[in-house]
């Protein structure tokens, strides 16, 4: 398929890499030509403007940082587009913000998907990303087999802006779920008792989850890396926690999860990957020895 | 093996059930002569006191409400406790509590170990429970075979207590995770998402948990029948919070999780399943609809 890629950072590059492997061929843009040479090296065609990326292109894809961005690419975008362009946006950001931009875009012919992914650097690499599609179904259907090459698991969950609001849910449910991870292995080695023991005890049965299973061996491991850094769920958390606001919805656990990565970032920690919460809980209580 | 039972309850019957479709001789005592019928007409042997049921017993199991109930059964077992009786409690009491009860046994030549459960009813009756045990390595090897009837994943995970202090970890990620789960499925709904959808996206990635699946379902499907009943969450969460007072220990989203199974007590759903957690948002925000 003929594809246009904007946005080759951490997330974007390994993801065009995929679309090239599975044969689709990509157009690309960026501000700084070094972002390029590693896609184009590939098989991307790097492209002089916005519109350029999208000439002749069947869908567009963007993975960059924040709406202002999302809507700054949609607009060029839109300038170069054929009529019935799919532009599928894979950032993350406020439903409503994506409800906006896709109305903007409908006005002038283009439909877009919000598709925004969970899987971190490592998903992108291996093309086993969680993607969470809003938007029209038959834009959904063409753009199809390029979500493919880029994740494992993609599902169109309604219409525009369901996509954001999933990716919202998945942020709630992981980052709760790493607060509540390092708050059980804190309290285990707090009293005395192995972590690694207790995780591998509660493994098989209802306290499952991968955040216990993954991340939890990565506490244990004391590694830090990233992964998903911490001042990016706290991103997310905000955008969680605003969107509460506007729909009048108490978020009891996320708001408090919310508060323990502003801390964490706070704290000198941002860079480091989200399982930090479990060095923010030991140095509120003496270190990281019993 | 020649066995001992107190706590012929929702859990401990159908766990004495499954003592005896083992092989396993089982002698058993109740205050309430109806709580000892369906396991006498299966094969149990009613004893008139808890010493008797201790008399030629290699293992003695207890499955009660409280601490107190825990001790008094201790005190009664020992009474007729030849030396090296394996006194298996496998009710959830605090870890202090459980580390004092085995000091006092200790010094009478029972050797006690904390093994308290999880799954519910439903892992109760299919022999499927979790089972974490703290303790002598030695008993624990002795009480094995007879732990390996009532549970699928049976761990010894440490010292005195340590069985105890799992199940808090057990409870933390399980009552934490409920509520995530319930938060991410109401704020779908409020958001006009399908929340059966945005789950069906969110099991294949890290958002994955055991919770979200089965719990996450029943919230679906709007069935709150316990399962596990919220007073019963609301007991073990005020467990681990008092621990975490003991220890100087801050959890911030267990503390959350604690007060909301508070309010789901105190607005009159203590008997519904813990996952009636999504009702209580649901009042919090103007109802069950979009």
């Amino acid at each position: 398929m003929d594809l246009g890629f904007v946005g080759l950072g951490l997330m974007g590059r390994p993801m065009v890499l995929n679309l090239l492997k599975a044969g689709h061929s990509v157009r690309v843009w960026a501000r700084r030509e070094a972002a390029l040479a590693p896609v184009v090296a590939a098989g991307a065609v790097a492209c002089e403007s916005l519109a350029a990326v999208a000439e002749g292109a069947t869908v567009v894809f963007s993975c960059v940082a924040d709406a202002p961005d999302v809507a700054q690419v949609a607009d060029g975008v839109a300038e170069g587009a054929a009529a019935g362009l799919v532009f599928a946006d894979m950032s993350t950001i406020a439903p409503a913000a994506a409800r906006d931009i896709a109305a903007r875009l409908a006005e002038r012919g283009v439909r877009m998907l919000d598709a925004p992914v969970s899987g971190g650097e490592v998903g992108a690499i291996a093309g086993t990303l969680t993607i969470m599609v809003g938007g029209d179904a038959d834009a959904f259907e063409i753009a199809r087999p390029a979500f493919a090459a880029m994740g494992k698991s993609v599902n169109r969950v309604g219409e525009s802006g369901a996509g954001q609001v999933a990716k919202a849910c998945n942020q709630i449910l992981t980052g709760v779920g790493v607060a509540a991870v390092a708050e059980a292995l804190n309290f285990a080695q707090k009293s005395g008792v192995d972590p690694a023991r207790v995780r591998e005890a509660l493994l098989g049965g209802f306290a499952y989850s991968r955040i216990l299973e993954n991340h939890g061996q990565r506490m244990l491991d004391r590694n830090f890396k990233p992964g998903f850094k911490a001042w990016m769920h706290q991103k997310d958390m905000r955008i969680v926690m605003e969107e509460a606001h506007q729909l009048g919805l108490a978020l009891p656990a996320a708001a408090v999860t919310a508060q323990m990565f502003n801390a964490l970032v706070g704290s000198g920690m941002g860079e480091d990957d989200s399982i930090a919460m479990l060095k923010l809980l030991e140095a509120m209580s003496g270190g990281a020895e019993a």
